[in-house]
């Protein structure tokens, strides 16, 4: 008779009186994805809280998305999806040039985007370059999946900013990879998207005619990718002669995201020729990206095509100098 | 000119894009209070997360309410306001009694309860029977301020049902106190809120008439006292001839709590004598509790008053058939 | 056979993958108690949101508290919980006063505070001084509750800045009870709160020694009694001679909530005489308050009466001269 | 100066002390889209709620996606994007048929399928056959942008279960749509997505070698596809000769969608074709569709590819037993 009291216990003490209605779901990491608009994850567990010189950062357990990486209240990667975002990011810009051996990242402390490069077999030098050395501590520290990249002899990290450091180098590369937050005007990076930056930074800064530039465009989706991606689109198209925007579906994102690709040379490999450069080039098997992917992620939808096609707006230094003052402000604090 | 890029960081990875607009409260706990009503609070960490054989347990550290216990699903107790509840719970009963020198705790396996029982200087032997062994193991080793009570040589923890130690016991006590869930039909405690439980198991094992039991009694809000406050209170009118309901806010719970008090001898204490007892006997200030509390908290609000004078229901073994099948099933699973 | 797809339809179109697993707790109102802390309640309809020329207003019907008004994101009233704020806003004053036949409200739009001064026998002409025209035209319509009394020719509205009210008016009051925002520097309210404004405002309008003034004064919990509660005690207490802070738990705002009365009078009824006041003077049965009741009430907790008593801080017109200047700019705006 | 309690007013009643800090987005549509993951919309108000003899619905203003036709919780179609779901629902199958002027509707009851359908100009004859007639009522008085489509005299409305109605016709239909909710085991439309409800329901009432059946085929994103998706592909493989699955991210989803398209004759139009016919025969301008979009959504991604070229499940009735019996008891309930 004594052992009624078992399930659940008669214990600890008196407050639990909703009895068997046992609720797990407790804790929740919540992004506001926009003003009106939230997107909720089940949360196992808070593997770090920290802040760094520029910005506050966590890792968390996820259920739905594994271990994700939030700087400043936004998901930055997610453990299970993260791998559409590098590879979107970095392998159709390697394959499309025809011998990549010399790679410049601006941003990429998480590490993964390094990663990727990495496993081009014909890849003989990378250089990431991130402002935020704690960022770059922390996800040596903390991201498994980049621990072999990170401790790749061809890897040489720098901590710096990025327009700087491109500007001061002698050397020139074969590709070249912004993988930086978005042009927001008087945002922290918004120069790294101007016309002129694109100009006299980046493009000296790639070998000859060859060169390719690639970068992260924000968000892609049907209403989300007037945001930036077709600015980003139409500033990169006053500057190269072909530019190629493709975009997917990244679900942690709860959005289509944005890429675009730029170059003097034409962007003109088949879908096949891109599988064959794949299995020949890179080293284990790619989880998103084939040639019939690409194909598709290339081929925008009706409504994004249009808006790209119709883009007027370029950006330049002008909303660049109110940055100035700000930082200026901030560097004497 | 470089440098312009400081703020935020031009860093990790693309996806910031909101920018300046950092957002910190992105970790929640959330209890659903009832099926329509949620109460969260924002999480600074999650500390400990685990399931024991009779029940899931989470430690949280919470930004309102510090370091939270919770217990499937419901938050027992809270670092900032916990003392509420304890303070309550422990010192009416043990100051009414003329010489409270052994203690009975079933339930109360958090500590909390038995750390107020040592405070009394009369205190010789407190016996806490908890039915969930790793319950007290994660709270002897969490919870720092319950070390010290933890480790008193005048407590003995033992792990069993309460109803059967009771049974089983030879020796009687000046207090027990009840520290349970709540008496939920088919819940795990319902029998130990029953009119015969009281009759053939409790009273037996108080020190003749001055023995005294108390019993925590769920919420006793304005709306929320109908739910099992006013039953426990009747039950306990059938059994004792002097029962005091009171009741309190705990901020973390929501709700206005309640205890109620029972014993064949009178509670005839002024607020005065109450606060003397306090000085004389209690190591230590108390932080909730003093003679004018008490003649607050049991001075009950009128539709409270009304319901509890008016209440015909009494708490039977009747139900308890049902969670004896119930706990068969369980035993052979 | 064909009707094997009945349940749940095979109907409107194609997305309801998750099946029978029917949740319809699927709209929320969500209020941020504190920057840490949301209280939550399922919503059955937005019955109206507007905007005046002061406020945002929205009228929810939800399921744990009715109908609910909500004033620039905060909750101000519940249907199933106002009487607890409202009848101890008005009786006690109005009980304590020997004869209050006129009574003067600041604020008090909604209208129930007026409701509860009309049910006094004793009462003769009721003045209520709200700023907003528009809310108190949305709750004569929309307050069903309170359509008796604002139909009452006893009741006077007046859309007036309190204040400016009082000041140019010749008659005096027996009570004047303060519904008003809390008094946050830099608040709208906060002139409304000052020694000043109490010595040479109200106490001349209050009729001789024996008028009495209340005023709701913010959450008055066990932490929460620190922001407001203890500087309008303290407040009051320069200004006259008896002071008597109480308070209630109000479910529906997730606190305890505090008044204060004052006067150059004792208050020195007891339980028995207010009830046969109540009884003699009020048309129908309070729900909340009666003599017990308020003896409760009126006796707060050791570590809020500590507080009270050593409280330092007066509110004085310094705060204010910022808000005048706030109030420049916004009324050539 | 008694003009300083003007702006948010020292009105109504008196709790809203955190003064200026108005918090407008107080009001949410929340949504589990799956256990772990949440989606949630601010919400200008609640348009309608109600139940119908199968469901649960709400019509829901919100401010992200518009109004928003919800069914036992989960959304169907949201104002700003249903045109996507509904574009690819309807033109890749009309367009394909060299002739389509009979088209059959399975579900489909909010009329957008049916306004899709009736803007190609070949169509002569639409017949929807919705199960809940309340919904399809429902449907037609509040969803204005569908207003036209419900008054079109080539629409025939049937309220029947679609396999019923199928299986009692005589006619035969150019294109068999399938607006359905997913084949969950159990739930109320797992008999209209099995091989034999295919083969003898289905394809003998399609006209021809060249009638075409296309169904919703649920979420088709990188990680949901296996749910439903690459089982429906499967399926329609063993049942027609040629088989077309596409995808496309609905951003109100929080996902990709997938449809699959099959029949006796191939697809074999080019992006220009399309174009061309698009053109010819459909009224108005598509939002969503055309020639490269349909190219791009049915070129599926690698790992979506690869699961459906390895899909060895296929639905039967054997499941559908167990329906059989779930719905005699609901009928004689």
């Amino acid at each position: 008779m004594g052992d009624l009291c078992l399930p659940n216990g008669n214990g600890v003490n008196g407050r639990s009186h909703v009895g068997g209605d046992v609720q797990r779901k407790s804790c929740w990491y919540e992004e506001e994805i926009e003003e009106n608009l939230r997107w909720c994850f089940a949360l196992k567990s808070i593997l770090h809280t920290g802040a760094t010189r520029y910005q506050d950062i966590q890792l968390l357990d996820t259920k739905p998305f594994g271990k994700a990486l939030v700087i400043d209240g936004k998901l930055q990667s997610a453990e299970i999806d993260e791998f559409i975002y590098h590879e979107s990011l970095v392998h159709p810009a390697l394959l499309h040039h025809s011998n990549p051996r010399s790679i410049f990242i601006m941003g990429g402390g998480e590490g993964s985007t390094a990663r990727e490069i990495l496993r081009h077999r014909t890849v003989e030098k990378v250089v990431m370059c991130d402002i935020d050395e704690e960022v770059v501590e922390f996800c040596k520290s903390y991201l498994a999946v980049n621990t072999e990249a990170f401790a790749d002899p061809k890897l040489e990290v720098i901590i710096n900013d990025a327009r700087a450091e491109l500007q001061s180098r002698e050397d020139q590369f074969d590709v070249i990879i912004g993988d930086l937050a978005d042009p927001i005007e008087g945002g922290p990076c918004y120069q790294l998207y101007t016309k002129s930056f694109y100009e006299s930074i980046v493009k000296p800064k790639l070998n000859q005619e060859t060169g390719i530039f690639v970068t992260q465009a924000g968000p892609a989706g049907i209403f989300s990718h007037t945001e930036v991606f077709s600015c980003i689109y139409n500033t990169l198209k006053q500057v190269f002669k072909y530019v190629v925007p493709y975009s997917a579906h990244v679900p942690s994102y709860a959005d289509t995201w944005g890429w675009v690709m730029a170059s003097d040379s034409p962007f003109d490999l088949t879908a096949e020729a891109l599988d064959l450069r794949m299995n020949q080039r890179i080293r284990g098997e790619s989880r998103y990206l084939d040639g019939a992917t690409f194909s598709s992620s290339s081929t925008l939808s009706k409504a994004v095509r249009n808006t790209l096609e119709n883009e007027t707006h370029v950006y330049t230094d002008e909303a660049a100098r109110f940055i100035y003052g700000y930082n200026c402000a901030y560097k004497h604090a």
